[in-house]
């Protein structure tokens, strides 16, 4: 299984590249935006393509006609400007997804963001809101698409050693969860095709990644 | 037919309410921010509704329940922050149609962009890409849904009074329209059922604004 990783540049990115390379039967195409970018993916043995999310679907399409499944993890952050939110966020996710539908990659998995109900939006801190209302839009425009989706809305992001191990569910209270374990996490979700139409939040936890993806 | 204006006190809205109370049949609920821009309003003879569009749908639905027709005409415009580029002009559009279909009310006009089209977006300069986007999405959304909607989208507004001649079609060349006309356009539609379902393009031109609309 081939997997086209949009954002792999992106810390979660670069770590699923490198657990995707270590494990039998699944290979990695890094979707990356300049060729600056290709070494760390080129030495974890791992395709490399260079595509501008910010440019049209049919490139991202030329990317994907070769692969099993995607994965988008691009994102702008909370903290970019806010015209990156609608352009990278949003208009990336769908224009990654169009581009799915159009080279007939059925798979895909989005990483959204904790909390994407329309409540959400209204209750997070006005700074935070637009990026929430762009991840909101995407997984609607997701989860009425004809994909094997799966959605991963990850708690708060840290750079800390990944554990190994999560809580998964569907309204848990906020928490947060190392790049390194969402990355594991994604790569569980690819191998186990039961998490298809699914969407879960995730947080560190006590269970093994296996085991709480096969919970769900 | 009583119709709410959402975004009444922009330009474009105040000339469509201003143009309704001189209309037989048809009166206006201006949709408004504070109670401080109710005067104008009130001065036509118009209803007035304190209603901020970056709240819940909830609120908008009960000002909606009593009319026959929404208008949205709320823009941050290209200029302001991005943040209120998706807070407004893509989620305060999608919650106008959300409000529509709760408060029961089919007939919707929207007033969009001049070009929204996917492509649209991609060749647009880059600071105005995410307006164009915010559009697109709206849009999108408001096509999906089962409301009598007419898509309106003008070309680049002006504050020249109106001369009450417009072009219309579905693929012009760019051209100005003044915002009191693209008022006269509004007003038109909600008067001629057969714009339901439809979308165009506006610009000053040769035909009346009757008879523009009559050849949609």
């Amino acid at each position: 299984m081939k997997i086209l990783v949009v954002g792999a540049n992106g810390q979660i990115g670069k770590h699923l590249v490198s657990f995707i390379q270590e494990t039998e039967g699944v290979t990695a195409k890094a979707m990356i935006r300049n060729d600056e970018q290709a070494a760390y993916f080129e030495n974890l043995g791992a395709e490399t393509v260079v595509v501008d999310l910010e440019k049209g679907i049919e490139t991202i399409a030329i990317a994907a006609e070769d692969v099993d499944a995607i994965v988008f993890t691009a994102g702008s952050g909370p903290h970019t400007g806010k015209d990156k939110t609608i352009m990278v966020d949003l208009d990336g996710a769908v224009k990654t997804i169009e581009a799915a539908k159009k080279a007939g990659v059925k798979r895909f998995v989005m990483i959204s963001s904790f909390d994407t109900r329309r409540e959400a939006i209204l209750s997070a801190p006005p700074s935070f809101a637009p990026y929430v209302a762009a991840k909101y839009y995407a997984d609607e425009w997701l989860r009425q698409t004809e994909l094997d989706y799966t959605i991963i809305h990850p708690g708060a992001l840290t750079n800390n050693k990944g554990i190994g191990q999560v809580e998964v569910g569907v309204d848990l209270a906020r928490g947060e969860v190392p790049r390194e374990d969402v990355a594991r996490v994604i790569l569980a979700c690819l191998e186990n095709d039961a998490t298809i139409g699914k969407e879960f939040q995730v947080i560190k936890g006590a269970k093994s990644v296996t085991e709480a993806i096969a919970s769900i």
